[in-house]
């Protein structure tokens, strides 16, 4: 089995309550194949300029990451995102993008990375969403993030992408942006109305709702005591929830929701601390450990 | 076994985006009450004025509702809250309130009142919380609820009665107001060193966090596709939530858990319509019957 994602390799400037740091290794598909790499072997393609180091590079290393795809561009410089966050860590206020070497990015799949059985459209123009799709022999599973600035300037694109995926990451605001729905199980609804047969709405501090036309399955976020920097956890979530379900036999209603919960784990490990930091430490058993624990922290009696 | 409550009857005139009502029977006593009442008999201790009518009162009967406590005070008028909801239903913008004769409410509890196996002390001015919880006999379990106004202008009246209770209903803010932590844990922690041996923190559509000095349960809340009026949704909570450990044997933490889902169940229900229109028309059937929707929503396997 094996894994796809087509994301952003980036390096990010980031302030929170609790410190800041300068340059730190971060982006869609770093967060995204590290987290899947617990589960899966992983495959990136993405891109990066001639300052990113084989130091950098360690991120990956020594971790069923095959970066062949991962494209040095000569005198570039590596997509650079500055934020910042507040009390409220749900919240980013993006200071700065510079897009750099992404700004021309158009992913070119080698032949060993048309196969894919699991394939991660993570946040980029939807144009080459689809592009990258079409390079593929169809994947077991198909599923894609995107953003604000997507629904709203390039919907028509994101429309055409939709109808050919089957699995579709985004959170509340997303969901009302796209559909105009307050409501979030019914803007779910219109969104499933497009194309994807499932919905993963993320929630941040309050958790993950999937829905399907048939079933909604809601968990809550692992509590914790220290959220550090919240950048990247929606893309660990992601890792973590596609990775699973690349390593199991059967995707069913059972495995959705495991891998759910896999992606809940490894969104809570990112965010205590910057950048990778706390992804590169933890072992499979931390993340079994972890599920475990939110195991028992959710879990309730039948009715009495 | 009974549960005491005591608190307010009102009238509530509402505006939602979905509609608007005038003179809608409310009040923090009179939704526990209902609520608790398919658990557990309850005795209401409350005020109302004259212009509060048999038809009014046709809430409680039929019920397992003890109302002699509820004081009819001859020319006074009923408490009288206005108010309004926006799309996000989390928040309610307070347009009027008239106390009435709930601004000289003083609960004196006839001797039949005064051995509750459950108290709830619902969210009035702390010195007469702690005045009712004088007068009995130390129930086995004493809950309170409150709000930002009595967090903000009567603090130290507040931490005297939070000294002799065992449960603290709150929502997220008021922690955050209490404690001054922008963490939610943290904060719990930090009330917990108060006196209160459990928090229960309601996050209105993102569910529940039970939180003691040795356990955290978190649950999502019942997704509905259409949120009519959140007005009373807490203290439908508090009524489910009571009402069950009122109906149990061993408050242990178990029964906790299973309380918060019904708490929770009836929460959901509430939130359907107007008033107390839904809770009205309902039987422990339903109420039985969305717990186990609420147990299919929620679960999972265990490690893979």
């Amino acid at each position: 089995m094996s894994i796809l994602v087509v994301g952003s390799v980036a390096f990010d400037s980031i302030e929170t309550p609790f410190g800041k740091i300068d340059r730190a290794l971060g982006g869609s598909a770093t967060y995204f194949s590290v987290a899947a790499s617990f589960f899966t072997p992983v495959q990136i393609v993405a891109v990066v300029g001639e300052d990113f180091t084989d130091a950098d590079m360690e991120a990956f290393s020594g971790r069923s990451i095959d970066t062949s795809g991962l494209v040095r561009v000569k005198g570039g410089k590596t997509f650079h995102w500055s934020g910042a966050y507040g009390f409220d860590l749900n919240v980013a206020e993006t200071r700065a993008t510079h897009l750099n070497v992404f700004a021309d990015f158009k992913p070119e799949l080698a032949s060993k990375f048309r196969s894919p059985e699991v394939l991660f459209l993570a946040n980029i123009d939807p144009v080459l969403q689809l592009d990258v799709l079409n390079q593929v022999k169809r994947p077991r599973l198909v599923a894609l993030d995107t953003m604000n600035y997507w629904i709203s300037s390039h919907r028509a694109n994101l429309d055409r992408v939709l109808r050919e995926i089957d699995l579709l990451l985004v959170n509340e605001a997303e969901v009302r942006q796209f559909t105009g729905q307050a409501n979030l199980l019914k803007g779910a609804r219109a969104l499933l109305e497009i194309g994807p047969t499932t919905l993963v709405v993320k929630r941040g501090e309050y958790g993950v709702l999937m829905i399907t036309r048939e079933r909604v399955f809601a968990v809550p976020a692992y509590p914790l005591e220290s959220v550090f920097d919240p950048t990247g956890a929606g893309d660990s979530f992601a890792g973590g929830f596609l990775g699973y379900l690349g390593s199991v036999k059967t995707i069913d209603d059972d495995a959705m929701r495991r891998a759910i919960i896999y992606g809940s784990v490894l969104a809570s490990f990112n965010v205590e601390s910057f950048s990778l930091d706390r992804l590169r430490e933890i072992s499979r058993k931390d993340i079994d450990a972890r599920y475990r624990e939110f195991k028992t922290l959710t879990q309730f009696g039948d009715v009495a």
